[in-house]
């Protein structure tokens, strides 16, 4: 088997080394008060392209609003909306202000804030395939030494060509950032293509891949309670975990997205991204340090490292699913055929997967993985078990102990716990009770956890791609899910059915049972 | 060197195999009704030699009251105070019923059981010399079946005369159970005198040897944790940990106590049994199972890997102190030597000092042991410092990382905390900040830890013996203090002077700091 090379991983520069423009220690403040401890970030421009679509009116601008409320975007950072919607500077500023209360919480609502927040704001119309509309988004765009930001929440197919028309339009300048939203292809030719395509119009170190898990407080949580303790580390091996489990259940269906769903189904829309992503996190090996660059090395090594699942392999360690009619916390929804209009549908709407990392450090440690929409509840976790006590020590106790857990919650409330087995305080007599430990500090810190996007777009800004996907690690995850697909490809594949509101299909309780182990509920 | 050898450790049976008399599991539930889910213990009869005592009246008939209130005494068990006070049944029953309230908790009081708690007290006129007194003794002791303990609460200079007494009453019986209190001599040959006269009359088995530090909830955890997670244990070693500390500070002076103190000093009255014994459950090895004579066992095994100090080792690695006048908490409070009107005394009332355990597992690491009278403040504590990590991580980051610690609070409050490195929330930027892990459950059990003597009290009548210490251990522990003592007794020894009312002489500071370490505060 021949490995398709990328593009060589660029190597940052080393802590201390850092360019003025990319760290915000050497930013003056922002004039803006703020009450909180964010760094502040080098002013920028922010084009976001599909400017009144959803991603941008439900996700972007309220991130960008709350950084703005608590003093991180400098009086110079400007937002530039493009669309096709016809709006002038003030009918996109008004538009905004109205949309925006229904994405932010009330206690984060401050008019006067608002009124600043809008005031950065622009709209040019433009239609990407129309060479004429871009004269007036190289008009909003004067200062070539500003960061810039060059946000796509458009469809893929239009990320090539608009990067050929920023580049003719001579607006990639060295302090361009390009973001690109999933879906980054649908195997690893339609990737390829993608990656080509941006590729010869911005460096790759210019590119940033949204993955919005990587972006949530836990995520980070999990790289500084791993590398700024010690206590972890030497567990964190196939000497004490006894294996990793990564769920992202959702209870809601395919929705209105039926159509784009059908030809994509659950492997691609979350295993090669969200969950092979997760797992990365966990399983990498500790980087020089936690760098630009050096995060994503060691990620790569990890996909590199997956045993590939191919041919019969699949049959065995992968479980695919689609839901029919069910009930959903007492609301009855229909099947994911009639929810597509695909009466004869074999996309998957849920995944179970058993891969495994073949290193020295995971070879024999289970890692499963779980999605599915439908779902009985939503929640997304990643639950590292660690070996049972080698020996009972406590003949006499009333209880035993129970395998240590560290469970890292994604949704839908971050944080982090640690279960242990505990002794029930009292006088003569053990007894053994289970208690779990709040790693996740929420009320040390008494700070609620920003929205990944906030991080992310902030991240962007700064130039600092550690919790971005690397065009190798996108390629290197495609190409292990392809033989995945190439199985499923054959005319008696079809997904098990399970009742929407479940747990998913027996097959996938079956293929951890058949391990001796449960999934963690 | 030739080693003394004490009588062969007693191999209790097995898990499973336990005689009825002292499983409680097979005791039928006590008539007296308990909210507790406290285990009911064998029904006894408790004769407390030294009944009208201070250690009899402030702690052991309340610790008794407490298990009776939690129905964890059955209906049949009685306590036999002795003393020379000449008080009937109903004087003694009065005497407890008033000096109750001033050492049991207002929120533990409750009438009806203080009124079935003193119908289960009687007392005997005795004095120990006099073998007449013995017969009323004997008469409150008819049935040779039932579980009896025999408390000393008296000076050891009695221990072996009241074993003789016993034996020749014929009141020793297979159920009958010693209770000793320190000092257990003063050297290593007045312990084997000790040991020695008890055990002509009693097995070893039946022998406890309280030290109540053990009997402390915080200790208890520290067993569970270790011993049924398997998160702490790959810790537990030479690889991860930097040292220990172990401190019992009091704020108090000599006292009262000062004629008896002047004779001992801080290495036998602290060091040899209540620090020592804390090393040892820190560093022993996992026993085969946590069980009656397994815990000894590995503790033994500890204070025979004590590294001896003799000679010069003992000035560079020992320190003693004794308090001069000083401020303790804003009040002004006499020198050691005013105290114990002793005006050229030299006994030290702080010893500060540096051990090693000569093992596979701790070779290395140093444990430094403190106490002292006359302190800043009361507390004990163990703290077990982890390495640092051993490369910085986030040599970007907000603050830097602190070195792992698991801290184990034995006074004024029990608990155990885990100190980490965690991140603070926010968007974008790491900031490293210290947090600690509160791993004591308090919250989660919502129950109060019960004192000392209440847990050893009942491990007595049960005739577990787990947390006492046991002949082999207290010589052990006597010949690794002796050349300390040998070299101090040279006519050039004197403590280091300290003002009441600090941490303790300047050369316990340096002690420590001289590994390039400091002192928990």
């Amino acid at each position: 088997m021949s490995l398709h090379t990328g593009p060589s991983p660029v190597t940052d520069a080393r802590p201390g080394t850092a360019t003025a423009t990319t760290s915000p220690r050497s930013t003056s403040r922002p004039s803006a008060s703020g009450s909180s401890t964010a760094s502040p970030v080098p002013p920028a421009d922010i084009v976001v392209f599909g400017g009144t679509g959803d991603l941008a009116v439900r996700k972007l601008l309220p991130a960008l609003y709350l950084r703005d409320r608590d003093g991180q975007l400098p009086e110079q950072t400007r937002i530039v909306a493009t669309s096709r919607a016809g709006l002038d500077e003030a009918g996109y500023r008004d538009k905004i202000r109205g949309d925006l209360p229904g994405f932010v919480r009330d206690e984060d609502h401050d008019d006067a804030v608002v009124d600043r927040f809008v005031e950065r704001l622009t709209h040019v119309s433009l239609d990407i395939a129309d060479e004429d509309g871009w004269a007036g988004l190289v008009a909003e765009l004067p200062d070539a030494d500003k960061v810039r930001v060059f946000y796509l929440a458009i469809a893929p197919s239009l990320f090539g060509p608009v990067s050929d028309r920023l580049a003719a339009e001579g607006l990639v300048t060295a302090q361009s950032r390009l973001v690109l939203e999933k879906p980054l292809g649908h195997d690893l030719a339609s990737a390829l293509e993608i990656n080509d395509a941006v590729g010869a119009v911005f460096e790759e170190h210019q590119i940033f891949r949204i993955d919005h898990y990587l972006g949530k407080e836990s995520v980070q949580n999990l790289l500084v309670t791993r590398f700024a303790n010690t206590f972890l580390e030497p567990l964190w091996n196939a000497t004490w975990v006894d294996h990793v489990q990564i769920t992202a259940a959702e209870s809601l269906g395919v929705g209105t997205r039926g159509g784009y769903y059908d030809g994509s189904g659950a492997l691609r829309d979350m295993i090669q991204n969200h969950l092979l992503q997760l797992l990365c996190l966990v399983a990498m090996e500790p980087p020089t340090y936690v760098g630009r660059e050096t995060v994503r090395d060691e990620k790569l090594k990890v996909l590199q490292a997956l045993k590939p699942l191919v041919g019969v392999d699949v049959d065995s360690h992968v479980v695919a699913g689609q839901y029919t009619a069910g009930l959903v916390e007492g609301e009855a929804v229909k099947a994911y055929r009639d929810d597509a209009e695909a009466p004869a549908s074999t996309t998957e709407t849920f995944v179970a997967l058993k891969a495994e990392v073949s290193n020295w450090r995971w070879a024999g440690v289970p890692f499963y993985l779980r999605t599915g929409k439908r779902m009985e509840s939503r929640f997304s976790e990643i639950v590292i078990q660690f070996k049972d006590v080698p020996h009972p020590m406590f003949p006499d106790a009333d209880g035993v102990s129970e395998p240590n857990r560290l469970v890292i919650q994604l949704q839908p409330n971050e944080g982090m716990k640690l279960h242990l087995t505990a002794k029930e305080p009292g006088p003569g007599g053990i007894r053994l009770r289970p208690v779990s430990l709040d790693l996740s500090y929420a009320q040390t810190f008494d700070q609620p956890s920003p929205e990944a996007y906030e991080r992310l777009l902030m991240d962007v800004v700064r130039g600092n791609p550690t919790l971005f996907m690397r065009r190798d690690e996108v390629e290197a995850a495609w190409r292990w899910i392809e033989p995945i697909h190439e199985r499923w490809a054959r005319p008696e594949h079809a997904p098990r059915r399970y009742p929407a509101g479940t747990t998913g299909p027996f097959a996938a309780t079956t293929l951890i049972e058949r391990d001796g182990r449960s999934w963690h509920e």
